[in-house]
């Protein structure tokens, strides 16, 4: 059987670091690419990682969806806030029976995105990463890795471990990614929420790394409250998450090299925030069962604020 | 009879302003000053005031307590995070049956204040003003003004109207100053802290105006919700306060002029913020009776982060 073949839809850090991993691997990648395109195109990708620094001089670079190849499994890397441009995009790079593969964060993505799969299927993967594009084409892998991979199926219905998890899983362990297989997708996107809405939201609000937040009490306080709070949510979704997870988290985050979240780049650079993906979605699938979130209600409001009053000039 | 004497200890937008409009009126004000004092000693205080801009081009400036004589009224315009230099001060200039007039916000002050009064009385006085110091010895008036006036006793035990209550308010009001008694104190506190608790804590939290607070529906909502919690506090404290207050209190924030709150200008000055007395104080008198506030405790913790982590030099 032939290698995989793979497209990468928005090469930011986490499109950029896991394409040059599985291209690094031998595997064909190409990369779908906007404001860096002429930069990639010339000098490629460069990766550094405490795994081991490497640089990819040449890769497969396109501008515009319909000059690329159809592949087996398409990594969709955008921001959410992008993801209106799917629908005329992945018709043009998606085999027909090929393999979506969502590599973002929060609540309510898949059901949009599996209109326009068609026959072919969607998997989604939660990656436990710290890393961050810091230039074009120069992506920096601080910490961690792993990705946690789940298909789904009509309105996240669990479907359990699928022959296409499992070849994606070999690929990705095969260029040196730690993949874990996970039966019920949205119960694996809860788990991540109960990092992502406290650190996303209060790096923020409050300008802050994690580590800042993780030493001063009031904030770690904080942070753990609205953790409590998506255990909440994701009881009211009949998901059902063991308050030892929160104790998990706030230590992850705790030996964590100082980390600024990707809503926290985004906002300093003046870019669209993923508030609905992340904290509104979330807050609404709760509330529609009559379950209160007071501080994550309290978050999305900051938030919306201070994203409508964000004065940064957007490059996006 | 003769006129009564006036001292003013913290001479900031509201103990100027109002120690202006006293002497203006031909009381006798000494004001003891600290960052201002030879600035304000040479070229006096510049009021500039919606109802006529005036100016006081000499005052009765002092640099220490010690030299000031003893008066009847002494007006207590501090910050409340000073009010540690209280019991070297007051001694020197109150008259033994003298009134301590506190113009501070917050909760959980007059006790404190109390024990150094000594035989003289203690009132607080809620302004309910928009004021700025926007430089030494000029403060700029720009909107409202009354002073609800509330005598102390005993925990808050409602003592209704006295005599010294009536000398001070008909003073103020021969002043220009708009004044309205109050028999019970503490329900007075509750019901500024209905304001003081979502603009102090939001304009510092959003870096916003009052105004940027209410145009915005997120932050206009998450205020109202504020305002609910703070009339639960209150209804803890024994203090009932109707519904139809927060309607009036957003009201009078719309019809504001755009304003800076007090937090906002110490937090941009780098000072400390009252965040203990304003949000603190009221936060753990409603915890001991088991009432959850969860948005003004985020608020708390927001706010001591921020406090701590405020890059800016402060002056005081």
């Amino acid at each position: 059987m032939s290698k995989t073949t793979y497209a990468v839809i928005g090469t930011g850090a986490i499109g950029g670091f896991y394409g040059a991993c599985l291209q690094k691997a031998g595997y064909q990648v190409h990369f779908l690419l906007h404001n860096d395109y002429h930069y990639i195109k010339k000098y490629g990708l460069t990766i550094e990682s405490p795994q081991g620094d490497f640089y990819m001089p040449q890769v497969k670079a396109y501008q515009e969806a319909k000059e690329m190849p159809q592949v087996d499994v398409v990594i969709i890397a955008l921001k959410t806030t992008t993801n209106n441009i799917l629908p005329y995009v992945l018709p043009w790079v998606l085999k027909e029976q090929g393999v979506v593969l969502l590599l973002q964060n929060g609540m309510g993505i898949e059901p949009e995105i599996a209109k326009i799969v068609g026959k072919a299927h969607l998997i989604a993967g939660l990656c436990f990463i710290c890393v961050n594009k810091i230039g074009s084409g120069h992506i920096r892998h601080l910490d961690y890795g792993a990705i946690a991979l789940g298909e789904y199926k009509n309105n996240y219905q669990a479907v359990g471990i699928t022959p296409r998890m499992e070849q994606i899983a070999e690929d990705f362990r095969e260029s040196g990614i730690e993949v874990n297989l996970r039966e019920n997708l949205l119960l694996s996107r809860w788990h991540k929420l109960v990092w992502n809405i406290p650190y996303n939201g209060l790096s923020v609000i409050l300008q802050a790394t994690t580590e800042q937040i993780m030493i001063d009490s009031h904030s770690r306080l904080l942070a753990r409250e609205i953790m409590e709070e998506v255990l909440l949510a994701a009881k009211s979704n009949n998901c059902v998450i063991h308050d030892s997870y929160i104790e998990t988290m706030l230590s992850v985050t705790e030996k964590m090299k100082p980390y600024k979240t990707s809503m926290k780049i985004d906002y300093d650079l003046g870019c669209p925030l993923e508030i609905e993906a992340i904290v509104g979605n979330p807050l609404r699938i709760a509330n529609k069962t009559g379950v209160e979130l007071p501080r994550i209600e309290m978050l999305y409001q900051q938030l919306k604020f201070l994203e409508a009053h964000n004065n940064k000039n957007g490059t996006n």
